[in-house]
């Protein structure tokens, strides 16, 4: 299966409605494409929160009311924060039926309906277990930074290097959220505490946007990509269910069902586009892909393989640090990502010819993972 | 594609929550099937309104807890009130990359949340256009049924035969919301008006309760029933955007992609469960699949030939009207009864050895529709 297209918005404070942006970034998916609206044969919508925050469900009619007369097929998937890999990932099953499939994802998060927005994005949480007793994202990725940190040894300081790295390739990607190019780790270090040990710049923010890619059944033409393996994975909601969360076996799993159905070692990877809603989430992605052994993923982030010169940078785009976090966009938008820069066609922040890329996309605190592994046609 | 198993909980007001609902739903499937949890390679879920109504998102991974240590791969899928059929539709494409899948679905609307119920379903309804014009969807599909009505000449009272069948099918159904066995057309043209020309026992009851199935890419036993086609289409989703709304051209999409797919012709069908959320529904279901040519399905019904003991019993489970409606388990359910009769175990309320039989579940006021058509192997 191949991807035959790719388009998004900018991502940040956006004064535009979730079919606006939805619209937006369908057209400039077309745009991207050799196919027309006509050629498309099926619509699969991720979106996480457009119930609880814009009292909209059943998306994929709605979506269909952009594209009057054509009753297409449309199907919407939600899988917390994971929705966006979660689509594609069904969308690239789907080609049993369909030879052309449109997937977008999008999430309108920011103004009026803002001030429940840390109990709505809780949802994707156990409603005992988590929601019950305030274990809201922040305080859950917290818990799990101070438990690897300590397993380890390591410093809190090191996880500003995460951001640091990320916010310094979002200064080069013009549809990024943030543009802070000169963020130091000290500044990062010395940013407010959202819960200990995580700081302002360890999370990622509250994103409007979306974004849009067309899956095809046979190659179009040599600016494809072609999905060579992908991977599916779930474990318990709660962390409380867990042995360890010092990693996230779901995150194991769908990368080896990946891995396997790629026949390749994670040694072949030349860029990956990880989960890090939290500066500690991309250092567990690097162990959980196999990028390193545990407990080693600090090393190779502090030697600079990870930056936009190293051996396999990581998050090119900025991440979900500094890209953005537009919920059911993100798994969507990582793909477009890793597309771009195999295409050679990511600008300021093209790396050195890759030719096979990753992309990691996490729901909950683990709960949910998939895993795309991509190749250039030519 | 083969359905090797079903299962589903009592439809009605339940002291449960949605995952206590959706593991009896799962114990029950698997209780009738030859697999065991082992063999499943995958779920997937569905189910509309767990996040307002219940503050519960990412049930993939919810469903996993249910299942300690599984790494499944779980997928959540919504469609408004097609969402267990879009469910089973999207799990027949996974069959691509599984072999045995499990879809469930479930929904908890009674209780505590109820107070916001109407608001929350009527999320399935455009924002602007219907939501804040107060066209919850009673109100809607009144306009349909009175637009219908006025139409083809047809006295109101004419839809209370729809309500008297379902309700007498629901009484030789345990499992149903309700148990009237004796309900006549006079009790039914004589209850209060909920949105005219509906009255109390034309709209379908609020209901909890969950239903699953197990699909699989081959057949294990002579008990499993064939999907022979399948079909799934939407529309614009507000009925302010639609040139005539006496029919639903989703339908008609779905139905003619399910009935090509299969290969067969409307009349080879021996019996239908049809979305028949409103008395109306069903009405306008019987044309919209064809059974009948516009206008005619009236008639057809007066004769008694959608009976239990006629040419083409539709909704031998009770329907949405008095088996219930539990959103996310609804699409599921009707599959399941299709299951249950093919297989000649309906008790009570089973028909003469049928051998094809069809589903019809709609989302919306016909902004999604999911035809699936099935036969008995033996």
């Amino acid at each position: 299966m191949f991807i035959t297209g790719i388009g998004r918005t900018k991502f940040g404070i956006l004064d535009k409605s979730l079919p606006e942006m939805l619209y937006e970034a369908m057209q400039k998916t077309l745009q991207d494409s050799p196919l027309k609206i006509e050629d498309i044969d099926a619509v699969v919508i991720s979106n996480f929160l457009a119930g609880p925050t814009t009292s909209q469900l059943h998306l994929g009619s709605l979506v269909t009311s952009l594209l009057p007369g054509t009753n297409l097929p449309a199907f919407r998937v939600e899988a917390a924060c994971a929705s966006g890999g979660t689509a594609v990932y069904m969308a690239g099953s789907l080609l049993s039926d369909y030879e052309n499939i449109m997937v977008l994802g999008g999430e309108k998060l920011t103004g009026q309906m803002n001030k429940k927005i840390y109990k709505n994005i809780a949802m994707a949480g156990d409603l005992l277990r988590d929601q019950k007793e305030g274990l809201i994202f922040p305080a859950q990725y917290a818990l799990v930074a101070a438990k690897y940190l300590k397993k380890f040894g390591l410093p809190p300081e090191d996880l500003a290097l995460v951001s640091r790295k990320n916010y310094f390739n979002a200064s080069k990607n013009p549809l990024a959220h943030f543009n802070y190019r000169d963020l130091t780790a000290d500044a990062i270090c010395s940013s407010p505490h959202i819960c200990h040990p995580l700081k302002l710049f360890d999370c990622c923010p509250i994103s409007d946007g979306a974004a849009g890619l067309i899956v095809s059944r046979n190659s179009l033409s040599q600016r494809d990509i072609e999905i060579l393996g992908r991977g599916a994975a779930t474990d318990a909601i709660s962390i409380s269910q867990r042995k360890d969360f010092t990693g996230f076996s779901a995150a194991r799993c769908a990368a080896k069902r990946a891995y396997d159905a790629a026949d390749i070692e994670p040694a072949d990877i030349d860029l990956a586009e990880v989960h890090d809603c939290f500066s500690v989430a991309e250092v567990i992605a690097m162990e959980d892909l196999s990028f390193c052994r545990k407990g080693e993923a600090m090393d190779l982030i502090r030697s600079g393989e990870t930056s936009l010169s190293g051996r396999l940078p990581v998050n090119t785009d900025g991440g979900l640090l500094a890209d953005g976090h537009p919920v059911g966009a993100t798994g969507i938008a990582q793909i477009c990502e890793i597309v771009r820069q195999l295409r050679g066609e990511a600008g300021e922040r093209q790396v050195s010819r890759p030719e096979i890329g990753l992309t990691h996309n996490v729901g909950g605190v683990g709960g949910t993972a998939v895993v795309h592994i991509m190749r250039r046609c030519i």
